[in-house]
């Protein structure tokens, strides 16, 4: 699917709040429905996701304390709607070893966002029936 | 090197095929010389490259399973002519463990690429001798 | 806060050269004040830095030898009226396990770097007072 660039954002999201629901509530007040999603920060006690194809439902993984977020990567679309994003990050430890997953949660320490819109025909997030809500493949 | 941006596609890769062969023949479908690629996703079995300086050559890891595809980054441009993409990852396993390197293969589950193409003097790879394809300098 | 889109650069950091030390230069000496980077490549002896938030200081990680950049990802904004890139990158080694952090320093040995310039009114990072300069909080 091809798009003409939009509008773009780079703002810190206070600390405290919710990354992932920040993220959600900015693409919304904004009227961003399809966008790309890029950032770095910190974040205390992540949760993060691990698809299991063998029992189609996302494993939640806790990590506990502070962490640098390493990459925040993404996209906005439509699911039942609404701007919805999907994002994975990388988490480094203070030995700089380092973890990751689907964002699910994350307190912001520091997060430094950059959303860029994309100007076109929304995308829609479908249920798959696997606990997966994907795009059709139009390419 | 100074570019003007242009068009820019978000689209899933549907599950099956390989994730770079999938980038390369859309960049030459849609005749994209030059751009950038961010994504997310999963893949099965991945296999990323080392490489060596001492050795002059990509040592290659193969990592069995699916693992969460945390992030996507690279470039396209030219190599013998022909749009070439130029990627790096980092995958997560079951338990938030980030394995990564240099994309070489890796059969799509899930991916959402963002391509966007960038409008200018097309860069070149050449052969560095080392089994390295890069740009020249130019800034 | 609202950018526009400004100019975009792709290029290629000569082996040798410091990745921040180069990006910092590229940044001024092309009069980018906001913008956003991404790259890969491989970094020689890389030293990332983690955030302690009980210590208020950033802790220096020591990696020996050649690492796969596997994502570099930040911004450039103004601190003390100058141009400022915050990065943080993922690195592989040959096993493919990864390490990162906030980006202190790492000779390339390779560097593809994009740049996008925002155009707008510019981000200033202010001494927040427990050696962390940041952007006020604006959306």
């Amino acid at each position: 699917m091809e798009f003409k660039a939009g509008r773009t954002f780079l703002f810190r999201v206070p600390a405290g709040e919710d990354l992932l629901e920040a993220i959600n509530r900015s693409a919304e007040s904004r009227g961003i429905k399809t966008g790309v999603v890029m950032g770095i920060g910190s974040l205390r006690n992540p949760v993060v996701g691990y698809y299991s194809e063998e029992e189609k439902r996302y494993r939640s993984i806790e990590l506990s304390g502070t962490f640098e977020l390493l990459s925040l990567n993404g996209n906005i679309s439509l699911k039942d709607g609404k701007p919805f994003a999907h994002l994975h990050v990388t988490l480094g430890d203070e030995e700089g070893r380092v973890f990751g997953g689907h964002l699910i949660r994350g307190e912001v320490f520091v997060a430094e966002v950059y959303i860029e819109e994309l100007i076109g025909k929304p995308l829609e997030r479908k249920d798959m029936g696997n606990n997966l809500w994907l795009w059709e493949t139009e390419r």
